[in-house]
This record gives structure tokens, C-alpha cells and sequence, in this order.
């Protein structure tokens, strides 16, 4: 184990698809870390003061130092931990993974909405987040194991939300995003992620999941109400 | 002149603040490379094909590689050519640096909906901005010429924006988002920022960009109108 419990902690959220990207990654490395689980319906201080513009989780903090927005902080663990390489060398490859990241976090939030809101709305964050699952298949996953190629890295934790969280979502929205016919290569790589040891073994409850993504689209509703 | 003209090529938009981030960033390394301008409006088979994601400028063309979003354009022109450095070198640096990168994109997208709307929905947006430039102020600008201290850096790039076209965007919209009193620090960078010669020779016309920023305006409430 590399680091130590005192050096490195994690604040984060048990159910938080952009939580368990940091997790993964410090547990691919091989990081020890001290992780502090944040109560999101009543933040604590420490989460305030270390993320005062955002004020959510994910933040690693490293020598005292915070850091947020998880795919950042995935990328600085990258940098300072250098076993089990996450992202390409190539500057060209590296920025094909960021804007790739920057896609994933889009569409987690469009696959987020489409899951809270119903009727017209709901209708176009499917389409939206549809076109783009069309886009992830032709352009990045066929015909490999991982969206780093044979290893996991740094897409396939930006993408790590669509194999768990995103069926849960499927579910609780009435929708369907992932069409199973005709995103065969996402398909194939869900199944592949979901085996990695590491993965699977840092997966939340999915009965918790299920309780509280019901719970968010009922708030969601209530406030279009209000 | 580092580059060719034959291998960099930049499709833009005129009057876009963030094709000006990889402008600057282009003409600060000293590479050389060709400006291509698009119609919004009308956007290019060129770019929908190089961009098929978002469909948005800019897009850098490098040894016929596309790479979009300006952020992460900035950050490989960056790591491909090494004069003139604009990210910082240690890693909990550069993560700082792409935290508030992303605020900065956030904070572009508030500020101009601010403009674009009216009543509640402009309120809450101005507000929002309003705290934004109050943690800029505080947390990183205070003390400093520019963001990257003594050099012009990503971040200054990053919010490039407000110095030139924030103004206008508070004038089409009627309201105030950066406080001249309250935010001293930002106020004194804008001035430094405008100064620069690579900078000031590199900005659009302002009778272009009031004119344009008044038709999006209208745009967007006759959307909301219909």
C-alpha cells in the first residue's frame, strides 16, 4: 500500500456514481486512505471549508491540501501515484480522454434529469443523452475491452455511472437510455467493467440506491410543483 | 514562428469568448497557424464532422487531429509546445488550476444567461455569478498581477472573458455582476489583462459584439415566448 490513512482522505458520498470514481482510482493504485462519509442532506463544516465554491463531494485531501470535481482529482492521482497508469502519455490521446471526461460528466447530469423530470422534459434529456450514447459506441468503445484498450483507466471510471447507476435510473425514470440491441460494445464493456475485482468489490447497495433515487425524483417533482 | 500554418488550423467564431482562449494561448506560444472562421448560424459540414459531439467551435486541428473544448485545447497547446509554460508544473497546482477552469466555464455559461433572460431567472443567475467573483476575488486573484502571478497564465485565458465581454453582457442585460468597489482584485487584473500586447492586439469589435450580444437576447426571450 502506498500512501498512508494520515495523508490521504477522502470525503465522499456512499450512493455518489462521481464519488466512486476517486475511490476506484485510488484503489487501482493501491492508495491507502482514510474515507469520511458526508451526510449530503446536512454538509458538514469540513466539507464547506474545503470545497467552498462547490460545496459537494468528492474532495481528496493530500497533505492537508483539498482538491474537488472528481475527474480532476482522478487526473492528480494519476500524477501523483504513477503505478497502474490511468490516462494516455500521448498529450493527443490525453486530450481525446479529457474531452471524453467532459462528455461523460455532461451526460451523467442529462441521464440524472431525464431520470427526475417526466413529460416533454424528460423526453428530450432521453433523446439528448441517447444521441450521445450513439456517439461513445461508434467513436470510442468498439472493439475494446476497456475504453483504455486491455487495462481500465481514466474513461472507464468518467464512464463508470453507466453499468450500475444507470439501470437504477432506467428503472426509476420509466426510460430506457443503453439500448442493449444497438449499444452492443457499451453492453459488453458494462459486463466487463462490472467483473474488474476492484470494481466490483466497491460497488454501493443497490437496495439504498434504488430507496434514494426514488426519494430524489419524488423532490424533484415537488419543487417543479411548488 | 513555431508550427505551420499547414499543420495548426483553428476554427473559431469571431466573437467567441472561448475561441479566444486557444487564439491567445496560440499567439502567446508564438505558434503560427490558420484562422478559419465559422458561421454559427450555419455551422460547417467541417465541423460537424470534426466536432460531431457538441457540433461547437473551437476546434484545433493539429497534424489533422481534431481536439475540442477550449479549456483542454489550451492545456494540450500547452504540453505540445513548451515556451512560454501556461499551467504550473506541480500536479496539485495544475489540479488548482483545472478546478477553477471549470469554474470558469461555469461562470461564463451563468454570466450569459444573466443576460439572456429577465425577472426571477436573471435574479438567481446574477446572484449566483455575484458569489463566484466574491470566491475569485478572495480566494484566488488578491495579491496577484495575474492568476498565473507574475505571467499571464491558463487561467487568466480561462477567464479572459471578463474583462471584455463581461461588460457588455452587463450592459445588454442591465445589470451589474462584477462590483468594481467589492471585487478590487478582479477589477485591477482586468485592467492588467487588457494591457497585455498579445492580448489587446487580439480581441473583437465592440460595436460587433453589443450587436450580437442584443440579438441573442432577443433570441432567447422570443424562445421563452413561444
Amino acid at each position: 500500500m502506498m500512501g498512508s490513512k494520515n495523508d490521504v482522505k477522502l470525503l465522499s458520498f456512499l450512493l455518489s456514481p462521481v464519488g466512486h470514481r476517486v475511490e476506484w482510482a485510488l484503489k487501482l493504485k493501491g492508495v491507502e486512505f482514510e474515507y469520511v462519509e458526508e451526510d449530503i442532506f446536512n454538509k458538514s463544516n469540513l466539507l464547506l471549508e474545503l470545497n467552498p465554491v462547490h460545496k459537494k463531494v468528492p474532495v481528496l485531501v493530500h497533505h492537508q491540501k483539498p482538491i474537488a470535481e472528481s475527474l480532476i482529482i482522478v487526473e492528480y492521482i494519476d500524477q501523483t501515484w504513477k503505478q497502474h497508469p490511468l490516462l494516455p502519455q500521448h498529450p493527443y490521446q490525453r486530450a481525446l480522454a479529457r474531452f471524453w471526461g467532459t462528455v461523460a460528466d455532461k451526460l451523467v447530469k442529462t441521464s440524472y434529469v431525464a431520470m427526475c423530470s417526466s413529460g416533454d422534459e424528460q423526453e428530450k434529456s432521453v433523446k439528448e443523452a441517447k444521441e450521445v450514447m450513439d456517439k461513445i459506441e461508434e467513436e470510442i468503445i468498439k472493439g475494446k475491452k476497456f475504453f483504455g484498450g486491455d487495462n481500465i483507466g481514466y474513461l472507464d471510471l468518467a464512464f463508470g455511472w453507466i453499468p450500475y447507476w444507470l439501470p437504477i435510473w432506467e428503472e426509476v425514470g420509466s426510460m430506457q437510455i443503453v439500448d442493449p440491441l444497438k449499444h452492443c460494445a457499451i453492453s459488453a464493456w458494462n459486463t466487463n467493467f462490472l467483473s474488474h475485482p476492484i470494481i466490483k468489490d466497491c460497488l454501493p447497495p443497490r437496495d439504498k440506491m434504488l430507496v434514494y433515487s426514488h426519494r430524489r425524483k419524488n423532490e424533484f417533482s415537488s419543487t417543479l410543483r411548488r
